[in-house]
């Protein structure tokens, strides 16, 4: 633990300040809603200023350019937003899910979490070396990862920290605070299988390192099994290069696995006969039982489902048709199913699923709902997935995991979350269990 | 005949420069392909420079902002190109789809095409009103529309015009210029129907005018079965707003018909008994027949593939395998089949679709190919939609349609694309029928 403790003075919770931004979220809200921070404000990141016409049907619009790589409007200002640990280089930033749509998130909107910055790394000059229990070692330059055939996938990516403030009480005010280190994309890259067949894998490998070239040399063990059966070198997000802040020029995609075991700018693979137990999977990275033993390991994120809209900081403006909406995932699977309630769990409804719905891969649900704009409600949303496998309560989940650790049980986080909406239209986190 | 003469003018044919960012695209090619463009030159639009370290992993990377809108690697430097019209206010530019992976385009990367260049619009103040033909006309704000219960859909869109230099000799270089007015995205937006619905439409209605509220007050007929059947009113484009370019506020998506239809700046619906016969459904965007009558109309997009790599301007810089990959698209259902021929159409092998394959979007194929590095060869796709359409040879299509007009039929050419592979490996735009 003692690794763990020290970790935890760098990274001193505190939670993002409430921004009129996040208050302007989402559909249908009162008053900011409709009114852009950017008014008055400086551009947002991301867009480029143009003045306003009156009428922009009596002007010409603005010339193409010869050579572009466009920008979004001026009048969109969500943000990713960066947890305030103490250094910026170990540190993660969260997803505005409150204003997420469909299931593809925007590849500069896409959660960020690295241990020492973000790796720059020329792709000439960069090598992915695999070696360990192999017949034929061998150092791969991009341009020959890039020859294998290469395959395409939309899938998610969550941090197993998700969450983790939410334990003991409700404590960030937005879903993006809440939930906003998972995002998906369209992922490209070359099966790990592929490059594993042709180095040839000996018979007594069971585990394989995979290590990052950047300066904290994030490392994690991955099952042969799973290396052999989905795993991805992704050089591709979203029909372009990998972001660098997503491990450019290369990655491994550890399909459905948490987040930090898809290491980022990926320079080495090692073959062993056992899992190496490395800081990032024994001091860290965790789950820690009742009994105070930890779980070996916690590879796979649990099913998993929030209310993006509405959600916490938006503030319904009337009465009147609502439409709840929302993010379902798990990492075994597809989901077959989530219903939604608005009176805390006592009635669910069946929502409807956004085809189609991909293995692996955020699903998009949706929830026509009448709000009377006088009754409080709490709205839920509960998913299970293709295993059968039912997103459990917070109750159910401390009565499982126990509360260890300043944070509870920090890691796996996947319970159902609440937003109370008050007679006045606010909506606020909070625990109903 | 006059007002297509007219725009001739100022839409003066001139193919992009050949570049050497174009030389240097694409996978296992020679040379320049390892280089990025932007060494010793400006930094690549969409990308920010920063110090690149000897070795990445002995130095913190660049630390996580407070609060960010990522941006791409200052490696990577493809961009849309624009077509040399005469003025930049009517104008396209073209997706780099020879660096294209997957089914979904980077949104800075989504072709564009404008007729008064790209309107700028506080959504504050944008409207869309709905009369006609309707029993309750109204005008709907922007919050007004995002309040209805939503849909996303990945849909492409292509140009009426793409590939139009291509009737009578291979002119563009490479298939940026051949066919990159054609991308995919992930659209979220609101079904028409459901707004049809509420203001009522009339038992006489048989058309509608959509109308755009930018500089060209561009405007489309289109029939109310395709309006109730899948149109949406799109104000989110790859989760998040739609882009300025693409018609922020609001876009009219025509699932698989011809772009100019899907209404950018949407601001105006008009319900009537027939066509409206707007300037560009007659003068522009008509197919002249043989016998010099225009077709009325051509709304879906016919099947068509194209090889996206290896393709014209790039080099292959060793025998052995190559990947040929490339995207296959219908107007009107689903890619069914696609059959890849490396000796100018004699032999037909069947490529690999990559899962899911959606209806109304692109769909990535996949063909292993070993080069002995001595033959030349002729790079063919050939596609099949779910109605069983075979995408034709440019020799069928002209028997068919004819080449009427100074670009032959200038609109909606599908014929199969060819790639000449030379024995030294480099890849030219050539006629092979």
């Amino acid at each position: 633990m003692d690794n763990f403790h020290r970790d935890r003075e760098h990274d001193v919770l505190q939670p993002p300040r409430a921004r009129r931004r996040f208050l302007a979220s989402g559909l249908g809200l009162a008053g900011a809603a409709a009114l852009p921070a950017s008014i008055g404000a400086a551009t947002p990141p991301g867009a480029v200023d143009r003045p306003v016409p009156a009428d922009a049907s009596k002007v010409p619009g603005y010339p193409l350019e010869d050579e572009s790589y466009g920008s979004r409007s001026q009048f969109e200002t969500e943000v990713r937003q960066r947890y305030k640990t103490a250094t910026p280089l170990s540190s993660w930033t969260l997803t505005p899910l409150q204003d997420s749509i469909g299931i593809v998130t925007p590849s500069g909107l896409f959660f960020e979490r690295s241990h020492s910055g973000t790796a720059v790394i020329d792709p000439r000059r960069h090598t992915l070396y695999v070696h360990g229990l192999v017949a034929r070692p061998r150092k791969y330059s991009m341009a020959d990862v890039k020859r294998f055939p290469s395959i395409s996938r939309m899938l998610f990516l969550e941090c197993s920290g998700n969450t983790l403030t939410e334990w003991s009480k409700p404590t960030m005010p937005t879903v993006q605070g809440t939930h906003g280190l998972t995002s998906t994309a369209e992922w490209t890259g070359v099966p790990l299988a592929t490059i594993l067949n042709e180095v040839g894998v000996r018979s007594s490998a069971k585990w394989l390192l995979a290590e990052g070239g950047d300066g904290a040399a994030m490392t994690r063990s991955i099952p042969i099994g799973k290396a052999m059966k989905d795993c991805i070198l992704a050089w591709g997000q979203n029909g372009e290069a990998l972001r660098p802040e997503q491990g450019y020029p290369l990655r491994l995609m550890v399909p459905g696995f948490e987040g930090n075991m898809n290491i980022k700018w990926l320079r080495r693979i090692e073959v062993s006969d056992a899992p190496f137990m490395t800081r990032e999977e024994t001091s860290k990275y965790t789950d820690i039982r009742p009994d105070g033993k930890a779980v070996q390991f916690s590879f796979e994120m649990d099913a998993k489902s929030v209310i993006t809209s509405p959600s916490g900081g938006m503030r319904l403006a009337q009465p009147g048709f609502h439409e709840i909406t929302g993010l379902a995932w798990s990492g075994r699977g597809s989901i077959r199913r989530v219903d939604v309630s608005v009176d805390g769990g006592r009635i669910w409804r069946q929502a409807q699923l956004q085809q189609p719905v991909l293995s692996l891969c955020h699903t998009r649900f949706r929830f026509p709902w009448q709000w009377d704009g006088k009754r409080s409600a709490v709205l839920q949303s509960r998913c299970i997935d293709d295993t059968g496998y039912v997103q459990p309560t917070l109750g159910q989940l401390i009565a499982a995991r126990g509360l260890n650790g300043p944070l509870g049980s920090i890691y796996h986080l996947n319970s159902i979350q609440s937003w109370q909406l008050a007679s006045n239209g606010e909506v606020t986190n909070v625990h109903h269990y």
